[in-house]
């Protein structure tokens, strides 16, 4: 079948690759309709991991349902499904508990497995004809049939619960205020999720005025972080206060406010410390990494930042991080799309064979015309 | 009246200060039974924080009703009460969301206020004969009369619901394994907080061979941290686990497991983010400032620190911070103390007239002659 | 002072009252602008309750205050402020936990008070031109000065909290389906804060077609359970599955589906039961009373219904009941609305002065003229 | 085998039948070691349910894993492992929010499945030499090899997490009171559970002077109902305010307490009402059914009751009501008595072998001999 593989630094290719099989009772075949490229290949693409070249890349998957292995008890054939960027169990402790994120059983030695993600396990990707899936019963979320909201459908793999997620980890409440750093896919989505959980007011930082401009489409305050200091905004816009919420929609590879270029990898987390009120919280989807060989110094390079743990603490702030558990919330974000309560494929900036594949990583790496989101329909 | 005043670093003086009066409808005098002295008095006593001569310490106050102002609804004169660390009024937005430690009214321009505290609002302590107590009907815990349980009474100020508040910070539930880093008088409140709660295990890290027979005493597994990485014990001890929860009962005053001389101030913090298993969480009640300037280094003396927040990204770990919002819980945990099913004043290991406390500090400043909690009587 | 004076069933008349005066330090007057009449004044007004000729009405209160206590510390004249209907001292255990519809200090031997009701303490209501508020600090919630958004401001001293709780006892989430019974103001207030919150859809039961209209305008789905059974109609549009939560906005004067004039007090609690699929959660915010002298039967009459406990059981559901705690939910209603993100007035039909109270309650009593919910400006 | 056989109403015996075998990829075969009478049991043997001759009882069950099916993940021959009494698939809409009780796969038609109960779906029991547990990897919890704590372990399956579930569904937080109606198991296994989780006084209600005694050993209160209304009682030894929070373990068969022999299945729940404080909780564990054609009245025998609900409201209690969702509890209950914290087997009368299983089910329906739990060793 053909697959988006890796092969070096900057060039994925379409290739010829073995279709997966059956390979335990409870795996299904799912013939893949749409599978997003995500910001996070973005780091195995620029060759920042060690990612080996063969990897097939695709951690996004809708599809339907070609084969079900014998134990498989509540998906058939023909059932369009889509799939959690995380392989969890269901059995597990941490699965258990909802932390799908963090199975303990799909990925020997490591809290937490993925399709197409290098050391999360040996789950290829779905940018490609077909997918396997293991513990199917517990890992596909049933859709209606047709190909009716196929692309809002498509971001519950991942950037819909993600950005949730964010908003879930800093208990974003009805009323409240809530400041979201980044207004990539993610940022958006954790902006537009504050929304549907009732805030009432929702500043986004960014400093690209076309994604500015994308989270103020939807309703919310955009600020310009090269346009002086965002806190400092933030709190002019909330009567000295600050927000009751925050979320960390960048991560590491935050960049300085006054040079794009230099990576300034807490300048983020600090930002929102001094952003959020006495008392509140901050969600953190955005990846921090452990290990970073490509750090701006020693102690970056370990995964260990520069935090403003004096003020944290002042103001008693709370703090929730990690990937997010899709599993946690994908069933009730594909009922709030089902019923026309959510529509969060405003955030697709495009929707292309696979076969252009390797052009659109190329140009989203880039950040070149308008690429922000992709899916890929093989 | 008599009262502990502080003169210079390294120098308290119980001297004749002007009695506290009435300065508004809602305060209540109390004439104090029971004052603890706290390790945090011991910062002003070093003389790290700002503190002026002059200043009546004293935030751990329990005593008996003198005099009421008219605005007062439910006290009386007579009534035994013990009143939090915090000063709060009871309905700023903070206070009615239970965050009391964090009260918007009390010292204006800073949220949150306390008795005998520099920077913390114009409360003289209750190191004294008398103690003022503001939005008295909200402040004071009526007691049982008598004396009975006077000693665990007193704790309720401030150390059995800050060692509570850490359990509560990293939502310590039944049949979980906990971490307490520090074992004194916090530690172990938090270590008993967390047995009260259910707890199956509780490892207490410390270095104090005292200290560490006070926790096995009650129950915990003591762990000593210059035996060996405190991580790897707890590890071990675990099945290679690690914890469920985790409490930083040390703060930035942490010292080096190889060096008790040097301090290291992120290295508790970091050292739970190791102890704790992935999607854990972690209480820190542990004092962390947001300048310091005599810290380590140049990033400590603004409050930042070099904080692992790539594991505990990668853990999906949770942590919350801040002072205890005493007011929370202090009901409950009074109740528990009346009903024999809370002994907290095991930790007390001094019961003294008010006239000794300049000796007191001094012990207590050395941890010398086994001053690990004191409570003096005025 | 003219204020709206009960006088006998089914009249009520405007008179000159004494002006209310300060009475504690703690107290506020204040110069009523908005007073709402609640279908709760209609029980007494139809002599169904022990209130006594005398008694002024008006627990959903709005003004600017005239005067403050020397107790009052964070209010000042000229303050627009709204009140909760419950009065509630703030500093008692309940009103500590935020139960501040279950005030323990200002109705001794009850628990709970409120302005303008029988049996709920000394406190006149405030369809009047003053009023006193005590414990005015925790009782008055600030709104921005001016008359902007009176009429959705003045709803948040009892229905939009109301109907707000009754999802907070359903425990509403996002992505979830609710059944709310009943459309008249609370119904509708239910609803709302359904939609607020997330809910994918809410079916709001009722038999009239104006209020059945009135939910289909904001995007319920309108069930007119006159036209089959509603448990069964929202079966019906859900599956088979029934809904995830539901809401009782009718209470005990519910009447039979087939005979209108019949009163049948459980079957709006027994519909929902059947209504909500197992493990869902009930809210109840319609009132039930413990002594109904005009009950159907003897059981009624002492507040015992026959209840489906057998089916609530199988289907393991949860129910909390209860008057709201409007203080928990007000403060961020009212950012809600000063956000622009709620506009709960499009439940006021009639907006008049005070001297128009005795036609408006006949008029209200009768569900003539499409009153719904007037609001008086004295 | 030899197992257990429901013959007719009032008779049990040993008998062969045949072999379960793996029926499913994710089944596992377990060889009994223990299994436990439930009073539940009981119901049927009574032939108060539509059991049919020929089931095999036994839903307390534990054992070592004999074969497992070719799905089965995480689980090998050899383990010891204990099963929840709910069958449950770990990835339906219930099964993945924690309500496994709940479960929309295993019984069709109906939410929720059972070993060896009538209704519960086609799952013989495991008071038998050997037991097929369907979803193995999610059913079975795994328990440390060997045979200790064998008593401790066997009631995870049922009343422990059952009496735990109680104390969840009213909230049972640190420090607060807790009435407990009925000191049966699980009624024992409540009043324990409380205690575990810190409550700071526990009430428990029977009449049964060996029960109430075994109540008062665990450091209860025992309330003896035929010494005078239990409510008042409660109210009397809490300062006429009434407890925290109730838990009802008795149910429908509840009896009057004046005359034994007359049931009053609304009694305990209506005693439950009265003995709880306003804003409190009730946990209801204790079974009642939505039609019991030997019902005391008409109303009865379709499954509704008189209940104060008037009370309720006007108190404010939420309740929450169904059975366990045991597989939400049961690791961490494991642990507890892993470690030494928990001992739950205090209530344990009889260990005996399967033969004596006609004899004990006699005895235990009489309550004669001390019968009051028994585990069969087969």
């Amino acid at each position: 079948m053909r697959a988006v593989v890796y092969r070096k630094p900057f060039e994925v290719a379409v290739e010829d690759v073995p279709e997966p099989k059956l390979e335990h009772p409870n795996d299904v075949l799912v013939r893949i309709t749409s599978s997003c490229i995500c910001g996070s290949d973005l780091h195995m693409y620029e060759g920042r991991t060690a990612a080996e070249p063969g990897i097939v890349f695709g951690h996004e998957n809708l599809g339907v349902i070609e084969e079900t292995g014998p134990g498989v008890a509540a998906l058939q054939v023909g059932d369009r499904v889509v799939m959690p960027f995380n392989v969890a169990c269901g059995f597990c402790k941490n699965c258990q508990a909802g932390f799908t994120g963090f199975c303990l059983t799909v990925n020997p030695g490591f809290a937490g497995g993925a399709y197409g993600y290098v050391a999360m396990g040996p789950y290829p990707g779905g940018q490609a004809e077909y997918l396997r899936v293991p513990f199917a019963d517990f890992n596909c979320l049933k859709l209606p049939p047709g190909t009716e909201h196929e692309s809002d459908y498509a971001l519950l793999a991942d950037i819909f619960p993600t950005g949730y997620h964010g908003c879930e980890l800093a208990d974003v409440r009805p009323g409240e205020t809530v400041a979201v750093y980044g207004a990539g896919p993610v940022g958006l989505m954790a902006a537009y999720s504050a929304q549907l959980r009732g805030a009432s007011a929702v500043f986004v930082v960014d400093r690209v005025p076309e994604r500015l401009a994308k989270a103020q489409s939807i309703g919310a305050v955009p600020i310009d972080f090269t346009a002086g200091d965002p806190a400092e905004q933030i709190k002019g816009l909330t009567g000295g206060e600050g927000v009751d919420k925050g979320v960390d929609a960048v991560g590491y590879q935050a960049t300085s406010g006054h040079d794009h270029s230099k990576e300034e990898p807490a300048t983020v987390l600090n930002a929102l410390i001094e952003s959020v009120r006495p008392t509140g919280a901050l969600g953190v989807p955005g990846l921090y990494v452990p290990s970073d060989p490509g750090g701006v110094d020693e102690a970056a390079q370990r995964g260990q930042l520069l935090v403003s743990i004096g003020k944290l603490f002042e103001k008693g702030l709370r703090a929730g991080t990690g990937q997010a558990n899709v599993k946690r919330y994908n069933r009730q974000l594909r009922d709030m799309i089902t019923a026309g309560r959510a529509k969060p494929s405003f955030v697709v900036s495009h929707e292309l064979p696979l076969g252009e594949a390797p052009d659109a990583y190329r140009k989203f790496d880039r950040r070149v015309d308008g690429y922000t989101k992709v899916i890929l329909h093989p």
